[in-house]
C-alpha cells in the first residue's frame, strides 16, 4: 500500500525535489498550493488550492489522508521593508499555525516542519539574523503547542545553505559556477565568513528519513534537527569553484561590504544531526559536473 | 514637558485603566485602535485607527511620536476553534509584527509589552497552555528580532489571573463576588488549582515603572518581568469571598471538571520580579470594598 503525503512549497527548490523523490518511491504525492501560484507542479502530484484561510488546509489534509504532511513553503527574505511585515506573517507564521490546526486533527498527525540555521545568529540559543528567521521561530512555537496539547507528532529539519542542480534562488554556489564558466566579474564581501552547505539530494534524504522516524514512531514525536553539510570560508568555495574549472579567479572580493547581520560562523549543529543521516554529496564533486554538463533540464 | 504615550488595547480591561492613570499623571496619551472598534475611549484619549496594515501602525507611530509605546491589545481565547486561528495570529502576532517594525523605527523606539504567565504550562520554559499563550510567545519572538537588530529598547511584562473594578471580563473573582451578593449557585472545579492574582491598579503600577525604565535607560533594554500577586486556591479564594461577604457559600465544587490543560501551580515568579515593584493591594480587602459599595461608576 501506498504511503500518502502532503507537501508545502512543492514549487520550490527542496519541495519539488522532495516531491519527485516521494513520487520515485512510490508515494502518493499531493502539494498545498496558492490559488494564486503559476508555477508548474510535477506531473504526478495533484494540487490541493490554498486560499489563505484555515478552512482551506483543512480541506487539503482531510482530502488527502497524509501519513505525513512535508512543510517547506515559506517567504524567504534576507532583508525586508514594513511593506513585506504582513506577507512574512501570513507566509511563515498563519500558514504555519493552520498547518498545525489541520494535521494535528487529522489521522495519522505528522509532520515535519522546515526551520533555518538564521534563528541562531550565534550560539545554540535563539537569536535571529533577520525577521524571516524570526517568523521561522514564531512558527516552531506554534507547533510546539500542537505538539504538546494536540498530540501533533512532528520532526522540525533546521538547514543551513543549500545548493543542486536547477536551483532558480540565484544564491553564492550558483552564482560562482556561472562567474566561472562565463568569466564575468563577480563583486563579493571580503568572504571570510564560513558557510555550511548541503545538496539538495542529501537534505531530501533528511526529509524522508524524518518522515521514516514519524512512521516508525509509537509514540509522539516532538524533535529537531539540523542538517549540517560542508563547511569552508566563502573565499574557499570561490577558490574551489574556479579551480575545478581550471580558469582564472574573476571575483573582486571586498568589493562590497559584509550584510548587517552576516552570520560569522554558523551554528554548530554536530551535536543535533538526525540520526543515520550524513551528507552523501561534496560540493567540489558537484562544482566538477556542472563544470562538465549542462545543468540538466527542468523536472517535468 | 510631558511624555507621550501610546497604547494598543486602551479600550480593554487593563488598557483603559492605564490610559487613565497615564492621563492622570499629565501624559498626552493616544491609542491605537481598529475601525471596527466600537468600545468607547476615555475622553482625553485620542484616537488612531489601525486598519490590519503596518502602514497604520506606523503612521500612529509617526503622528503620535511616542516617548513609549504601551502593547496591551490581545485576542484572548481560552480554547479556540479552527476559525478562529487566523484572527489569533492576526490580532496577537500579526500586530506585534507591525508595532515591533513602527517602533524599532521611532525616535524613541520604546516598548512595553504584555505575555502570559500561561506560556509557561509548568516550569520557567516555554510550554503554552493554548493557542492564545503560544501566539504569544510568537510575538515575543519577533520582538527579540527588533529588540536585537533594530535598536528597540523594550520590557515585556508577564501577567498571571488579574482583577479590580469594572472587569468586564467576567472571571472568577467577579463571578465569586456576585454569587455571594446574589445567592446564586456557581459550578465550579474541585478548586484545588492555586491561582496568582494581581490588582489592575498594581498591574498598571507595574506597566509605568517599566516605563520609567526604559525612559532611564542610556542604553537599549532587553528585558522580561513576572507581575505575580497573590497566591491561593480556587477553593480558598472562594472561600475567603463568602467569608469576607458573611453568607453561606453557594458553590458547587467540582460541578463542572477541570480544564483539558489547568493550570494546576502557575510559574514561580518571583524570582523575576520588576525591581522596585511589589503588589500593595490585597483581594481580601478588595472583596471587603467591593461588597460594602456598589462598583465605580463605569470610566469615563
Amino acid at each position: 500500500m501506498s504511503r500518502r503525503a502532503l507537501v508545502t512549497g512543492a514549487t520550490g527548490f527542496i519541495g519539488r525535489r522532495l516531491a519527485r523523490r516521494l513520487v520515485a518511491s512510490g508515494w502518493v504525492v499531493s502539494a498545498l498550493v496558492r490559488e494564486t501560484s503559476t508555477s508548474p507542479l510535477l506531473l504526478d502530484v495533484t494540487a490541493y488550492p490554498y486560499d489563505g484561510s484555515t478552512e482551506s488546509v483543512v480541506r487539503a489534509v482531510s482530502d488527502t489522508d497524509p501519513d505525513v504532511v512535508f512543510h517547506l513553503a515559506s517567504l524567504y527574505l534576507a532583508d525586508h521593508t514594513a511593506e513585506q511585515v504582513s506577507p512574512l506573517i501570513a507566509s511563515n507564521v498563519l500558514l504555519a499555525a493552520q498547518i498545525g490546526e489541520a494535521v494535528a486533527a487529522s489521522r495519522s498527525a505528522r509532520l515535519v516542519n522546515t526551520g533555518t540555521a538564521w534563528q541562531h545568529y550565534d550560539g545554540d540559543g535563539y537569536r535571529p539574523v533577520n525577521l524571516y528567521a524570526a517568523t521561522k521561530q514564531a512558527a516552531e512555537d506554534l507547533f510546539a503547542y500542537y505538539s504538546d496539547a494536540r498530540g501533533l507528532s512532528m520532526v522540525t529539519l533546521t538547514l543551513f545553505d543549500t545548493y543542486g542542480p536547477n536551483d532558480p534562488r540565484r544564491k553564492l554556489v550558483q552564482l560562482l559556477i556561472d562567474a566561472a564558466r562565463s568569466g564575468e566579474r563577480l563583486v563579493m564581501s571580503p568572504g571570510e565568513q564560513t558557510l555550511d552547505l548541503t545538496h539538495v539530494d542529501d537534505v531530501v534524504d533528511a526529509f524522508v528519513q524524518a518522515a521514516g522516524r514519524l512512521i516508525d514512531s509509537e509514540t509522539a514525536l516532538q524533535e529537531r534537527f539540523f542538517v549540517s553539510g560542508e563547511r569552508m570560508t566563502a573565499r574557499a568555495l570561490a577558490e574551489m569553484v574556479f579551480a575545478v574549472a581550471g580558469v582564472p579567479m574573476t571575483i573582486d572580493f571586498g568589493g562590497r561590504p559584509y550584510r548587517g547581520r552576516e552570520v560569522n560562523m554558523p551554528v554548530d549543529g554536530s551535536a543535533a544531526l538526525l540520526q543515520g543521516w550524513r551528507p552523501q554529496h561534496r560540493i567540489e564533486t558537484y562544482a566538477r559536473e556542472v563544470g562538465r554538463a549542462r545543468e540538466e533540464p527542468v523536472a517535468s
